[in-house]
């Protein structure tokens, strides 16, 4: 472990390999947060022309290369990765090697996923609850016959109170010990299990405020408050060898849902359920196209029956698993006599699932959208959806600008908008133009003394470039100006993910040969072909090209298939893909009972 | 540490000591969850009398005291209390001694707390972040220079990865001193301080989505995204010596507050608005009278400058440390060099506040409302507000009595109210009764055969028992019945607060000499007296009586006073009594450099 009172920059600290940017784009570096350059005050700024209180396009740009410090994306990927979550200030390092501070910026993003998903459980009929992070070493030793298989992974309190600990605590990497350890004294008959019922009127126990009448399928307990149907939010802590922020940290948030059931049809229709939430809410709020599948037996997360999972390709069309759901079937409630009594008196081990998305996601979002300039963010997660930037160059125009601006503002924020005015006088127009679109704001609006004279605004779209992206002489009235800002939001969201879609299928390749599928995998592109060969061969792909099976996707061809490795028949066509980070050291894997032979990852 | 596969009830758990129920009430106490009796299907009970469709009160009465094992709160309050926690499924132990897993239902209560508190917090400035939990050893040794002291209490990582670590890690007991390491690298100039201001319109630069346009007072940073003006909602771990659920345990969550200023006067008005944010959240919330004040310098917390706290009678007298606001001065950045650069160019060291409330607010809520029942839960904070009790005898009534129950149920939901239909048929009315009355729902709606052809409901208040609480023939028409309840849960809400308020009022003796305090303590009572004496003579008080100075309450009347103990010319009113738990172990204290002799405990 390193401790340092100062620590170089995030780049070299999460990834001590990669070669680093020109030193000419470091000139400000050593400002962490405030490194653009420019004046302390507006009346020395020179980036706005004379005209219409407009940026000169010329200053601007030139200013530009002097504010950021991002290396090209197409240059260095990673260093680009790190140098726009310094920039657009959302996360720094902790002083431990591997742990992470998220910062406002990037905390309002996790909780622009924790308000949707948050939602969406309960309507699902789950219900929140917490467990407590420290479990017994015991407990861990139950699941994993070979501790330390596991062992290097854990982060382990030995000493409490001043003590030595007569038993050593595991601080959770993941909660299925300590949930099925509490399901045994919670869980007696079939009655304190949930039930999947298909009409909502007339059964919902769920207390969720957010409850959506349409629902048409709830999971539902007979009795009151559900304690078989759950999720926390919380930290886990995995003690990783190689880190990248939000990606793999030693400590990361996440949400994970814990379930069980009476019949294994149950579990199975939990775990299908909650990917497609997963699902729905990459596509529709961070729109990300991800492909939904089923994971290889190789790639089941250790414990499960079937792991089922959601699939990113991220801008260097790497693979990201930003979630997971797994059927568990009946490993856990086996290994810790997790029992019910049936409707005929019967006693019977429950079925479970669990399912998790995390902090990663947060990095999933800036490496599907992010271009050289920074962060872009699709409007739905945006933390901010509009910045209003007032530009004016003689003190007689600065009150009437500001006006403007703020009438501007409250409109916008009383139609529901999240919008900021940024009317800090120490700023350039042209800086603030920068700052926001390193921050990913999808739209800015800018307002001079010719805009108040004529009553409209200029309006910018963050994913669209110079002229092209801009409209002029919206009117300032609200009821218009709402309903256009609207619709551009709406335009932004799908355009991201319509772009992401067209990357998406331009990058994979159609393979029906193993050499077809070489080729396309030394190209960097997602290989996608019919799949019936053996665990061996599944490995010896990974060893030769570097890529894993990311999934068998949802979505299959009907024709007839042929497995491109061994010419047998198939059922069903796999994708092969690099993903986004490879782990030297040995992944952890909490429950490493059943396929310890194989270096897996739980997460990628 | 001791685990167990099965353990004990709660209340033997945590509290070993204490004397034990009468057997006679343990009859069912075997089932941990679904203790109450009766029959598992509707036909087969008989509480339910003829006339109405009501109730029978005699049966139901003696149907309650074969359902209820909670020990009569007269008889043994600590005892009482736990009851209520387990059997309100509120919480449940965790494995590890002294750690808790909150249920769903006391986890809805936490969140009740956290929405309120929440949009506060964004509403003066702050911005949510999350620092790692994991702290160096050595960070803890720079403020605190016998590390022996507190040491004690701290549960520290010493293994990670599967190797011993070069320093060890303590799990985050407060983040004082991590925050302290990132605000050296985020502050450099006075601009990344926030100021207060007093106009909003032009200045606001929060992003929340919740912004209130009338406040008059607010945090604001000169740049974008606050960084020095901070809350994190996270777990934290000490490890106590006794513990007890809610108030006291080995892990908890908690908010904590840390921001950095200018100078020492914005640092203090900073520390009283976020006590009197706690203060507006308890009276108005859950209706917890309070009394808001400063702490003695024994009472204040080791590392600050002043302490201010808000303390709740409970309904067996002692007081309970809801909430405290730290104004730091400059204690912690002299130690970690925390330092900025101000408008004349000099550096300065930064003055800093802390603040926090934790889960321990459930537990004042338990023990300020509830009763020999149960829980009693104010309006604004119940997960569920209002249970409607469908009643029926003959199956011919069911479906007519389910559909008035249902309509009645989405009137309610569309109105905003959090309501819950149980409509379940394996429960009796009566079970039911007992069961949302335990609970603490503050309203129940009962509808049977006869309402719904009068089209009628009945009413009954969960604070006031008996005929005198219930209201029979209400209209089901939405907008009345809406109304009505809607006026009934405002009235609960003043009712409760009242009612605490004049308890708390009944239960304050005025005091002018050391004997009338011995007098008043020994009575159970708070004693509230002129004091001016010294240290010693405060901890002379506590060794004699057991009581401590609570605070010198906000409200101070305006005659001329003498000290109680030595007769000497006194500035303020000081509050004695004694605390809802007494530590016999050393209590943790994160920075004990000051008051190193003085045993205390940060929280109570």
């Amino acid at each position: 472990m390193v401790v340092s009172p100062r620590l170089p920059s995030l780049s070299s600290l999460f990834s001590p390999a990669i070669s680093r940017r020109p030193s000419s784009l470091l000139r400000c570096h050593h400002h962490r947060v405030r490194r653009p350059v420019c004046s302390t005050s507006f009346s020395a700024q020179s980036t706005v022309s004379e005209t219409n209180g407009r940026v000169d396009t010329q200053t601007q740009n030139s200013n530009r290369v002097v504010d950021r410090a991002v290396t090209p994306r197409s240059q260095d990927f990673n260093a680009w990765y790190l140098d726009v979550i310094e920039q657009a200030e959302l996360a720094d390092y902790g002083p431990v090697r591997g742990t992470m501070v998220i910062r406002p910026y990037g905390y309002a993003i996790w909780e622009a996923i924790q308000d949707y998903l948050n939602v969406k459980f309960k309507e699902t009929g789950h219900s929140n609850m917490y467990f407590p992070q420290f479990i017994p070493y015991s407990f861990i030793e139950k699941e994993a016959s070979h501790v330390e298989g596991f062992s290097p992974e854990l982060a382990v309190v030995t000493i409490g109170g001043g003590k030595e600990l007569e038993e050593k605590l595991v601080v959770r990497p993941t909660s299925e010990t300590i949930v099925n350890h509490m399901f045994t004294q919670w869980i007696h008959s079939y009655r304190d299990l949930p039930l999947m019922v298909n009409q909502v009127r007339l059964f919902v126990t769920s207390t969720a405020t957010h409850f959506n009448c349409h629902l048409k399928k709830l999971w539902i307990n007979l009795w009151s408050y559900i304690t078989s149907n759950l999720i926390q939010w919380a930290n886990v802590t995995r003690w990783e060898m190689r880190t990248k922020p939000f990606v793999r940290t030693l400590e990361f948030l996440w949400q994970e849902g814990h379930t069980a059931h009476a019949t294994p049809e149950e579990a199975e229709k939990e775990a299908i359920q909650m990917i497609d939430v997963y699902t729905k809410f990459a596509y529709e709020q961070t729109a990300i196209p991800v492909i939904a599948g089923r994971k290889s037996k190789v790639e089941t997360f250790a414990g499960a029956v079937r792991t089922y999972t959601i699939e990113g390709m991220m801008g260097d069309r790497k693979a990201l698993q930003a979630g997971t759901s797994h059927n568990l079937g009946q490993n856990f409630s086996r290994a810790f006599q997790t029992q019910f009594t049936d409707e005929s008196g019967q006693r019977q081990h429950v079925w479970q699932t669990s399912w998790a998305v995390s902090t990663r996601f947060v990095g999933g979002i800036i490496m599907t959208h992010g271009d050289d300039t920074g962060l872009m963010l699709p409007p739905k997660i945006a933390p901010i959806q509009v910045v209003i930037t007032p530009i004016w160059k003689k003190d007689d125009d600065r009150e009437g600008v500001l006006n403007a601006a703020s009438s501007v503002k409250e409109a916008l924020q009383t139609a529901g908008i999240r919008v900021k005015l940024d009317d800090s006088d120490q700023r350039t127009p042209g800086w603030k133009f920068n700052f926001w679109e390193m921050k990913g704001v999808p739209l800015r609006i800018e307002i001079g003394p010719r805009d108040v004279s004529s009553q409209t605004v200029v309006i910018c779209r963050r994913d669209v470039p110079g002229k092209q992206g801009k409209v002029f002489g919206i009117s300032m009235e609200p009821s218009i100006l709402e309903a256009h800002i609207k619709d551009k939001l709406d335009e932004i969201q799908s355009s991201l993910l319509e772009k992401a879609k067209s990357f998406r299928d331009c990058n994979i390749v159609d393979v029906s040969s193993y050499d077809e599928l070489k080729v396309a995998i030394s190209q960097g592109k997602w290989a996608r072909g019919p799949w019936s060969a053996s665990d061996e061969d599944e490995l010896k792909v990974k060893e030769e090209t570097g890529a894993t099976i990311r999934c068998f996707p949802f979505e299959q061809p009907q024709d007839i298939k042929t497995c491109l490795m061994t010419g047998n028949p198939a059922e069903e066509v796999a994708i092969f893909a690099k993903c986004i980070k490879c782990v030297d050291a040995f992944s952890f894997f909490p429950y490493t009972y059943r396929y310890r032979d194989i270096v897996r990852d739980q997460w990628c």
